[in-house]
Parts: structure tokens; sequence; C-alpha cells
């Protein structure tokens, strides 16, 4: 992250530093050990989730370190000597497995994994949740926002609602998720995306009357001209008064953009303003609604009613990952000095996969997604497996074409892969389409078939032989 | 913001720069004019908002600027040349006047005032709405979360499930909204805060076996061990593990501080935990809960079932501001070039208050907030108002003690205050408890009295004389 100027290091738990602390001190650190990134539940409840955030973590990971300030301030809060020596010469520089960023990915499947010693591991923790958590679900919610929209663009407005500093984040994950522009300068800026905007009811009150603030815009902007209808009365005055200036437009061969409707009724107002544009010969001019858009309200007014909207702009719901607003992926240790480990719980579900695993997928002969496997990194025959991945029956599928979804991302500490966000999102886009629609839909959706492979699954029978259970 | 590596002025929506240079080049830049910033409905279906976030806009309006770079960019999209020339000097010289930061505010209210000519007024927008909104809706959040945990202090872990960066602003905001310390080591640095924090299960996994990782914290931390006893089985292991643990820790002068529950079913494991830890008489060693933690959960657990718990960790939920995700709030124009503006809108819950306005609170003789009114700035004899804001109907209330609540923030554009976290956190403290329970309670709640004045109304009511009405 350019923009941020300090060392990354501080970014992370209290405790994942009384850890390191603890592990340093006690000569655990050198020991060998692998974590899994997983999330248990889809958010919005969907069918799938679009794993984002990975070139983020990346070069977070990458230039994670401690300045003398960050050293000085940790001495303050009582950590010792030694470890802040050793601190102050910390980077990572382990490996990371990872599926590829704008992957369809689903509940229990080990996204990404981290090799490395447990210090190293232990102190990314925090900020590779952090990332991958949010992008994961704003890139999800634009997915299911952009499938709504159908082949309608969407453009993302959201960052003054947006979770502070985390508008940045946003806006980035809105764009893998498949929205085409943003109104935030900032990520456009350091994520080189596409910028879009029209103006604000400020602007019309800023003059003295309606036409006179559409005139002077369109004066000002002939080539890129969308107008706010919305400021008196829309249909009244802010149609009129846009079908005055589009044909002054049309006098100095330039052409209105669109008109943007921003309150009320947009079933009933776009079929008038259609209407009424038409009426004067304004074929071209295009329809824009933003005002509390979701997945839902778009796919009704696209698919149910076929409003004459050409664009939609969507800001708060996107941006915030409404109503989920976070989503559940944990950081958890699945081997410790070459040895598999699991977590148990009170709670079964929250229990973890051992040992070091791999992600294999499954799809039809047309490519289409069928069902993906948990399997030990060294498993070769994944025709028989368990499911679901929590108290599972075996089953046998054959016939089926298979693909690792890991690649190696990082080694010793280094990113190897820098992939430009335009490609990330074609790639979402070209994952999702593989994805049968009975995954993708808003209301009775199936559930995609995620198992663990018969080796897997009698490593961890085995942990349950531990003499609480 | 110290830690941000960049002039902020890119920090905007796109269309507030496409305004911004429609204003310097129809002349309207230097006319004077007033925005407010006010939101419409209390998030959590509560009955306030705790308004935070002040310091922050303050400091990033203070060094609000465009370096090289951002002027490069803009260039590269389109801006002209005598505009960028503009916007390489520019900064905000205006001046803000604001309520307290901390106060407990309400839907309409103008909160904060900002006054200067429309290009400063216009470009600061989104960075002060991005950072109001999240900050007063997790302010709210934990202020809600407080109220509910009575006494018991509550501790915030959430940056691994925060939106992304803006897991920086939340800790900032949950704090001033009652909560202790904080598990983000970033946040707690760059805003003095207090910090806490235990260990993972990765720890306990990091050992052959639960009392080796135990006996391995304590030794490290024989002074501020808390133990996470749900690795493997809460009442079987965890639990006689720690008393094992607290006991050797007696023997060297040293007190286990407390045990942290993180699943499972907190009434019957917290009772069974106290009762398991007084019989081995340790009755000094505290109960902590985390996990899924919300104001609701506390109060159930803290007024409803007395359940022996003496810490809450709380992340998701608050750091998110869970289930609203999001303030409503707004940045309008109320004045120009020395007139009144107001904004019609479609909705008439969305139209505006015109004019140069102020807010009045009314306490009963103990100190009691009683009502509010919003009026123009030179309004003296507030005694009768209307109510409610939108459809009011004149009301007479004599007798109350009234305060202005607006303060001078920043001149010239430059900061006039700069108040510490914790001062602010008390500020809010005092506030809330003069707010009558009636207003605080989760359900059932009645609805604070917030009128306009009576000049204001008559200033509204000539806007609807306009020819849409």
């Amino acid at each position: 992250m350019k923009f941020i100027n300090t060392n990354i290091g501080l970014y992370t738990d209290f405790y994942e530093l009384t850890m390191a602390q603890g592990y340093f001190l006690t000569g655990q650190s050198q020991k060998n050990c692998c974590f899994d990134y997983f999330f248990r539940d889809n958010p919005f409840n969907g069918g799938y989730v679009i794993f984002a955030g990975l070139g983020d973590v990346l070069e977070l990971v990458e230039s994670f370190k401690f300045g003398s300030n960050d050293i000085e301030y940790l001495k303050s809060q009582g950590f010792r000597d030694e470890f802040l020596k050793y601190l102050k010469n910390f980077r990572f520089n382990g490996r990371i497995f990872s599926v590829k960023e704008g992957e369809v990915v689903f509940p229990f499947e080990p996204v990404l994994r981290v090799e490395g010693n447990i210090i190293e591991c232990q102190l990314i923790e925090t900020i590779l949740l952090n990332i991958l958590n949010f992008e994961s679900l704003v890139a999800t919610k634009a997915a299911r926002i952009t499938e709504a929209a159908k082949d309608k663009p969407v453009m993302e407005f959201g960052l003054r609602r947006s979770q502070g500093f985390g508008g940045i984040n946003a806006t980035r994950a809105a764009v893998i998720g498949g929205i085409k522009t943003t109104s935030n300068v900032f990520s456009a800026y350091h994520y080189s995306l596409q910028l879009s905007g029209t103006q604000a009811h400020s602007w019309i009150q800023a003059f003295d009357d309606e036409l006179t603030a559409f005139r002077k815009f369109a004066e000002i902007y002939p080539d890129r001209c969308i107008l706010l209808v919305d400021t008196y009365d829309t249909i009244k005055s802010g149609i009129p008064n846009a079908i005055i200036t589009a044909k002054e437009l049309e006098k100095s061969g330039n052409h209105l953009i669109g008109v943007r409707l921003d309150s009320g009724d947009f079933f009933s107002l776009s079929k008038q303003t259609r209407a009424m544009l038409d009426e004067a010969g304004l074929e071209y001019v295009k329809i824009i609604a933003s005002n509390q858009l979701d997945e839902y309200l778009i796919e009704k007014l696209v698919s149910e009613q076929n409003a004459p909207i050409d664009l939609f702009g969507v800001g708060t719901r996107l941006v915030t990952g409404y109503p989920s607003a976070s989503l559940d992926g944990v950081f958890k240790l699945s081997s410790f000095d070459n040895k598999p480990r699991l977590k148990f719980s009170e709670n079964f579900s929250k229990s973890t996969l051992p040992g070091i695993k791999k992600i294999v997928r499954f799809s039809d002969q047309a490519g289409h997604f069928h069902h993906d496997v948990i399997a030990m990194d060294l498993d070769i025959n994944l025709n028989e497996f368990y499911y679901p991945v929590l108290n599972g029956k075996k089953h046998l599928f054959e016939n089926y074409i298979f693909q690792n979804l890991y690649n190696l991302t990082m080694e010793n500490g280094i990113r190897l892969i820098d992939t430009p966000i335009t490609e990330i999102s074609e790639y979402r886009k070209a994952r999702l389409e593989l994805l049968p629609d009975e995954y993708k839909r808003f209301e009775n959706k199936n559930i995609y078939i995620v198992g663990v492979s018969c080796s897997l699954q009698e490593l961890r029978d085995g942990f349950f032989s531990y003499p609480y259970f």
C-alpha cells in the first residue's frame, strides 16, 4: 500500500505479539507450521463467495515490518529487549499457496495456506484476515449485484457511506466483483480503476434555477454530461429542463449522455422519463438510477418489471456488504512441527481440518463446476470422498475433470504474482459463468457439494478418539 | 492521519472535482456558502446517536491538499490546466461549527456546519461524510454495548473482521463509545488507546498438550496471564488445567488474572466455571466471555441471567456496526451567496432545512435532556416551536434550561481543538447519563423531541409556495 506512511507491523492484534514473544522465549519459533484461511458460511444467504484481497495481502505481507518508533512503542508496552531485537529485523520469509483472486469458493475450503515458522504466520494473521474477509465480502456482493443487473453496467458511488478507510478496499473489491466504474478517486488512482460521476444536488442549488444549472454544466462538460433531475420535481421540472439542455447540446454537435433519477419510484419514473425523452427524439439519452439499490431491487427492476433503466449507481449496500457486514473467515493452525493439528471446540461446526491440504475442483464435460474435494496434499484418487464436510457420508463420483485450485503466490516472503484488477475481474466473470445457475439464485439456491477426501476423513477421525471424546 | 503517506486530496468523489471545476469556470467559486451535516435515522432502531469522528475530520481537512502526482493524475482524467493550477495551491480556508465529539444527537439535527466558498465545501464533503458516518455508527454501537454491560468492562477484539482499513477508525470510535481496551495495536499507538489481549487457539495447539501450553504462557506472563480454555473441552480439560496453572502461579507469588470462554453456552459454562474456580479457592480469577457478542446477548447475560462473567470481548458486530452497517448522514447546501437554499426531492422526508442554523438543547431543572430545537442562528425565544421536524404542529414548553450545542472548531482552515479520546469518552458518558432511560431502551423506546423554531418553519414554508408545490 503505497499510501500507508508507516511500517505496517503494528497492524496486528496485541495477542499476536504476546504469543510471538512467547514462541520466541520457549524456543518454538524455529518449528515449521501451516495455517489455513477458510470461512464457514456464505454471506447474504448466498451460494458462493468470490475470493478477493489476495493482491493487497501479498503486498502488505511483503512490506510487513517494524520501524524504530514501533519498537519503542512495544518496549513501552512491556516487551523484552531480546524479542524486540528480533522484531527489528523481522520479515515474513514463508510461502503462501492460494486459489486465484476472483475464484468462486465455498465454505470450509482452505482457500489460502500459509507456511512458515510460527512467529511469522502468527504476526500476519490479523492483516490477512482483515483484508481477505472484507474484500471477499464486497466482491461477493458486487458479483450478486452484477448478476442481477444482467448486461447493464453498474457504477460504485459508496465512499461517503463506507466504513472509514475501508472505502479504499471496498472499491477495489467491488471492481473485482464486476462493478465497471467508481466515484472513489483515491482508489481509482492507486488501483488503476475507471472513474465516473455526475453532479450533486448542491450544483443545481448553487444556481438560481434548475435550467441554468443544467446549461452551465452542459457548457463545461458538453461531451460527458449527465444531469441529476430530482432536485425540485423529476417529471414536472427535471426532465423538461434536461430535454431543453439536450436539444441545445445537439445544436453544438454534442449529445446528452443521460439523466440520473435519485429518488421516488424507479419503475414509474423511468417509464415516464423514457416516454418523455423518446417523444422529444432523444432515444439515445440513457437513464441512470441510484438510491438505496441492491441486488434484490435491481433484479426486480431488470427481470420482473423490465424498467427502462440503462445504468445503475450503487453505494452503501455494496461497499458495506449489507446486510451481512462481514465474512466469518478464520486462520487456523493445521500443522506444527510436521504434525497435523486440529482444534476441537464446544461447537463441532467450529472444529478444523488437520494437515497439509489442497482443493480439487471437479467439472463436467462441458466445463461446469460439479463438486470440490478438500484433500491431503499428496492424495491422488479422489473419486470417493465424504460429504458434507461435517458428519459426511461416503460418495462416489466418476468421470469428472479435475483441477487443483492452488497456486504458489509467495516464496521466501517475495510475491510471485501482481495481477491487474481488470484481469482478476475477468477471471471472476469466466469462473462464475461455469457455476451452474442453481447455486447463484437469490432464493431457493442449491448447496454446492464440497467434500473431504477419504484420507483426510481418516486423519480427522483419529483425533476424535482423543480421551475427551 | 500521520499514517497516510499521501496528500489526501484524492480522497473524494469524482463528481466533487467535476463540480469544483464547474464552479471555478462559471465564477461561482468566490460566493460564500454553508453546508449542514445531518442524518435522518438512528441506527440499530435505537433512540440516539453518539457523534464521533470530529477529531479525525478536522485533522484530515486541515491537511487536505493535492500533491504533484495527484495533479498529474487529474490532468490525465481531463481536468483543465487553469483549474489544476488552482488545485495545486488549494487548502480549505473555511470554518466549521460543530457539537462536541461524544455528544448525544438526534435525527435531522445539523450536527456540524461548514462555511466557506463552494469549492472548498464541496471538496471536503466525501471525507467528512465517510468519517463522521462511520465513527458515529460505531460509537453508538459501542455505547449500546457499554450500557448493556453495566459496570463490567468491555474489550474490543474486532480488527480481523472489520472492513479493511476501516478497522483503524472503528477502534477509535469504539473507545469513544465506552469500550475500555482494544486488541488493535495500530490504532492504540496512533490514538493513544489502552491495549489488551490473551492468546489464540494456535498457542494451545503449538504445544503437545493444553497444560504445557498454559504453563509456558504463565511462565512468560506471570503477572498478566489470561487462559483460553475451550481448545479441547472447557469443563473437562480447560478449567481443570487452568486451576492447576493458577495454583502453580500462586506458589511463585502471582495470580491468574482470568479464563476466557470462546464458544458454547455462556450462561451454563460461566456458572460451572465460577463454581469450579471458587471450589479451588480461586475466587479472584475473572471470567471473560467472547464470541459473537452484541448488546442484546450481553444484556441478557448481565441483566436477565445474572451470569458470573466479569469482562466481555466484543468484535465483529461492534466494529462493523452490525446490523445497520452505516449511518445515513448527508451534507446539504443550506445557504449560497447569502440566500437560504432548500432541496425538495420526490420524498418529502428527504427535503432539507434552509438557512444558517443552530441546535439548542433544553433540560429540566435536574439537568436531564428534555427536547432540542433546531433554530435560525439569531433566534432568541424558542419556547414555542414546531414538532416533529416533518409536518410539525406548534408546541409550547416553558421553564427549561437551554444550551447552544455548537462550538467553533475550525477557523481559516485551522483546527481550534484537539481533544484526547479519553476526554471525549468521558464527555459521552456524562451526556448519556443526562438522557433519560426511556430513550435508551433497546425495545419500546420513546422518541426524543426535536423541533424546528417558528422562524425556521416560516422560512421553509416560504419555499413550498414554489410553482411545483
